[in-house]
């Protein structure tokens, strides 16, 4: 039988702005709100970047800070994932601000890839640091998983016992530059993980579709929100709540169960 | 039936030294008589990296111009690939010294990566910076794969007219933070690559007995050389010649021709 279904919600990112698309969350009263609504339509997990004043993506302590104090005031049983992630280069400095937090989990990449304009730099240093860091903090990591060689350093991390619960990977998919989303490369992912992982998906762009149907045929879990794709339908401007309420409506419409964040603990062994 | 074999010997690389295995060439003259060497072996390509006076890696044209003219001395009718990856950094005027040198073929990486202790970036401009003077010079890239998110962007390069001839894919398998040396990636990858790109493989340390199997049986093309793997078998030592030979004698014995360098460029293109 298949487990049930954990909804991530990626609510901001580090890049999407009020001009594309006016649903997308940037203050911490915004994404707070907006991570009551998916929690109420079916989310158990909320994944969370930090904007500063002017809107721009920062790692900021204070403001992660903030954000999370404000979305557990109002959904206290919701999973909150911090991002370690984003546009913020390479310094273990820069980049480890959410996990002062002491959030129940953060997001880790286990290696470096292009972005569309960019190289995403995650040193094997890097990510040693962070590792550690979320390890002495009881901090479960979510492994982002932009290509194939991402697989292998995550599966060390366990071995090295930086990992204490299940390994626990979403596979980023259709961004250009990073794998691509489709069948194959589930299917070849698949084959590359660790039995007893747990995996969760997410797509770019039109891709969220895609992944989304994807993650429900094989079993996994689900990753939707506006951070990652802006649009319901083509030309349709979607928000996090119309994103989370699809997965929820088609997982029920299949018969796949939806984990409520106390399941969705149970599950990730938090 | 299956194209001729073409064999690349990857003579020094970046990070090989004498103490590791004295038959590591490291000055132009030992590299342009290893060149010559794996040429008589049945080489068709040589991979080439420059040693300052010190013996580490650099990007200096004067050193891969001596290099190059040294072996042309010797071996005229070998192919000569200059390599624009290696521990460089990421500028592309610390990038192109050996584009100016205008040998046949060049390597491109069209992705980053995590190397076994650092990030191996090759930024999006970077590479269409390199692509571009390529093909402004008439040099025919080598990409360079190291995951799965470097095909698209290399077909991307085909589609720009960026590369004139056909698509030559290496895939780099096996070294640490980098895509595994195995049938599942190989098959995978295959099924990426469009119908009329041509590939080689090669693999790093023990791997590279995987890969030059796996490249014999599907057909393509094979890189072997102490770049990637300083053992012929377990605690012996290689040599280039050896590793080259050991190739073409697998080669002979199951009945795959050898290209020879004129032979090569035909099928390259060149």
């Amino acid at each position: 039988m298949m487990r049930k279904l954990i909804i991530t919600a990626a609510l901001t990112g580090s890049l999407p702005t009020k001009e594309q698309n006016p649903n997308v969350p940037i203050t911490p009263d915004e994404i707070a709100q907006d991570a009551l609504a998916c929690y109420n339509a079916g989310a158990a997990v909320v994944h969370i970047h930090a904007r500063n004043a002017e809107g721009k993506n920062c790692h900021d302590t204070a403001v992660f800070q903030e954000i999370h104090d404000k979305i557990k005031a109002l959904a206290p049983e919701l999973i909150v994932q911090l991002s370690t992630g984003g546009r913020a280069g390479m310094s273990f400095e820069s980049r480890r601000g959410c996990l002062f937090v002491n959030p129940e989990m953060a997001s880790l990449s286990t290696g470096s890839v292009n972005f569309p304009t960019s190289v995403y730099e995650n040193s094997p240093t890097l990510i040693t640091q962070l590792a550690e860091m979320m390890h002495e903090r009881h901090i479960m990591p979510e492994i982002e998983v932009f290509d194939t060689s991402m697989v292998a350093p995550a599966v060390e991390l366990k071995k090295k016992g930086l990992i204490d619960g299940p390994l626990y990977l979403n596979f980023v998919m259709g961004m250009r530059n990073v794998q691509p989303a489709n069948i194959g490369q589930l299917s070849h992912l698949l084959t590359m993980i660790p039995d007893d992982a747990l995996w969760s998906i997410s797509g770019v762009g039109a891709n969220q579709v895609t992944t989304m149907l994807l993650g429900l045929a094989a079993g996994g879990n689900v990753r939707v929100g506006l951070e990652d794709n802006l649009y319901q339908t083509k030309g349709v401007p979607a928000s996090n709540v119309s994103l989370v309420e699809r997965v929820a409506r088609i997982a029920k419409d299949v018969g796949r169960e939806i984990a409520s964040p106390a399941e969705a603990r149970e599950i990730l062994g938090l």
